[in-house]
């Protein structure tokens, strides 16, 4: 018998699994309860747009081929709503493979990520899945980034600066004149990331990535069809970035990246922007109410520009699993500065108000 | 303006991306004709089960929620299949991710692979993107696997053998008693990765991949979704190994590497092998019958355990463009031993005609 664990590169073994939030099928053969309200993942409880659905038809005549390698036609559409060449965009499984495929082109074990604290914590997994790191740095009191202490953290090794705006899990938002004042200081030789995951649920003044990536050539924005356009289980974000850069990344890229389901009804999903209006709207309605009941609660939580919130309970971990008991799914993030917190998604009106219902309970309230 | 090659690691830019067979859409934009043959990608022409297919209304049900992390359901129908635990299988966007990923855990800069050559060419571009390599070893002048090539070139660097069986593309199969007997003189510290993506069409005496697991530790063995299951545009393969092995692999998994279609249709497919049995007889008949034209032709032809073969014909690049006009798709590998051939898959019997028409044609006969 052999011994895989001595295989292995050595830092592998200090790894350990992204734990996403609970799937509601494993939640009822845990429980054998039905009914089960999931507000973990922060997906469109609306759907997909009506129009990008009907493309499945389309796909069903493909299920046999290969996908286009270069998601062709969906970058046709991608790059017409962006105004942008198609050969500034590269689509992936997910804005997980951008960002591994964008570790993998240009990070190295000598050079680091820098991301700030709390973030999505994929931006620190994948960088050490390919023998690399992500340096956290932190936030503000109120969870706003600190640009000031990304500047400082900033060294000859540092590649990337991941930035989700607006950030998840705290729902903050910057602004543009602090982007811009923070990219007119940054070395240029340091690639940003513009995570734009929750972009389309953001209100007021934030940075015009595409635009601004005209002046600041280091600039790029990742987007994904998981959250608002409420297609998580295709598995397809993309890149806006400079066309020597996607290039570089498309030597790499596994050749059909991006499943053909994917392709065919996102390319049909972004030209439907109607619909993304309609669950944004819906998505307010439902952030004001639990912001209301939470406030009678007398519970203190982040004002959010995204679909979902932080709601600062007492014991995290404990609600946690004193909500799913109750069937409610809602995530603890945990670490050093959110052991107060659960995330919430926001939902339906009615999921809404199952989680206020069960909150209550859980707090004797 | 930065110059993003110069933040790239050393070897990116010797790099360059896989070369997919055209799609039918591509060649239908290039020359403005319809009616296009594909015969380019080894797919299955008479598409996948009709149970598996009529699953994709679960999986519209499931279309805004994040597929299962896992792969859980899937797993375990793929454990049933195989009568292996749920926990000797990890699942992936086709066997390239299995790749990439097993690639990811167990190889470094310092480590290498080795494979037979003329094979997939995926094997080394995936190790190259992560900054290790694979050594070619020249296959027999009949493309018959030279095991002795192959533990000659075993030194104590050596992480990883990818065995195609059928190999492709060359559709040459080995025995059981010749892979035995190299398993036997291999250092048992040499992982054995057997590709088995065309295995369902193999007739005759072959190594039983999940048995010979029990007593070699270091074997392993990878399936694909995209060829006899017809279902090349799900993306999903997977692999069965060790429990160790998989339990690494899983530290680096994306968290959500399989699409949830995948998942739900795949999980349907690999119950329905009576589709699977009549793919295989489907293709005989198409193999003989191109055997028997080729003959006729007087070309030479390696006799095929694949959906696929290689027939002589002479200039093969001059070929493969000379069938493009035609509207016929096939593929031309190129590199130093295969440049007189060929790759054909083995389509339906009127693709087949339409292909050996145009071969006709193309070399005047």
């Amino acid at each position: 018998m052999i011994d895989y664990k001595s295989l292995v590169w050595e830092g592998l073994l200090d790894l350990s699994a992204y734990v996403p939030g609970k799937p509601v099928k494993e939640l009822e053969r845990e429980l054998g309860i039905k009914n089960i309200v999931k507000l973990a993942s922060n997906e469109n409880p609306y759907g997909a747009s009506p129009k990008a659905l009907a493309a499945i038809k389309e796909y069903e005549k493909e299920i046999t081929r290969y996908p286009i390698g270069d998601s062709f036609y969906l970058r046709e559409e991608i790059a017409a709503f962006h105004n942008v060449d198609i050969d500034n965009i590269v689509c992936g499984a997910g804005s997980d493979e951008i960002i591994q495929l964008l570790y993998m082109a240009f990070l190295t074990s000598d050079t680091h990520a820098l991301a700030p604290s709390p973030s999505f914590s994929e931006y620190e997994l994948l960088a050490r899945g390919l023998k690399s790191s992500c340096r956290w740095v932190e936030t503000n009191e109120d969870f706003s980034i600190n640009f000031e202490n990304l500047l400082n953290a900033v060294n000859a090794k540092t590649r990337f600066i991941m930035l989700a705006n607006p950030n998840n899990p705290t729902g903050t938002m910057f602004s543009s004149t602090e982007f811009i004042s923070f990219m007119d200081r940054l070395p240029e030789n340091v690639l940003v990331v513009l995570d734009e995951a929750y972009i389309e649920f953001a209100e007021g003044d934030f940075p015009d990535a595409v635009n601004l990536m005209k002046k600041y050539n280091n600039l790029m924005t990742m987007r994904t069809f998981s959250k608002a356009y409420g297609l998580a289980s295709i598995r397809c974000g993309y890149l806006v970035a400079d066309k020597e850069c996607i290039s570089l990344i498309n030597r790499i890229r596994p050749p059909f990246n991006v499943n053909a389901a994917a392709q065919i009804i996102c390319a049909e999903a972004i030209k439907d922007q109607e619909h993304i209006k309609n669950v944004v709207v819906l998505n307010k309605k439902g952030k004001e109410y639990i912001y209301n009941e939470v406030e009678k609660l007398g519970l203190e939580y982040v004002k959010t520009h995204a679909n979902f919130m932080l709601i600062k309970v007492g014991d995290g971990k404990k609600v946690f699993d004193e909500m799913l008991k109750l069937g409610v799914i809602v995530r603890f993030l945990g670490g050093k500065r959110l052991q107060e917190y659960i995330r919430v998604s926001i939902g339906t009106e009615q999921e809404n108000q199952v989680f206020i219902n069960a909150l209550k309970k859980v707090l004797n309230k």
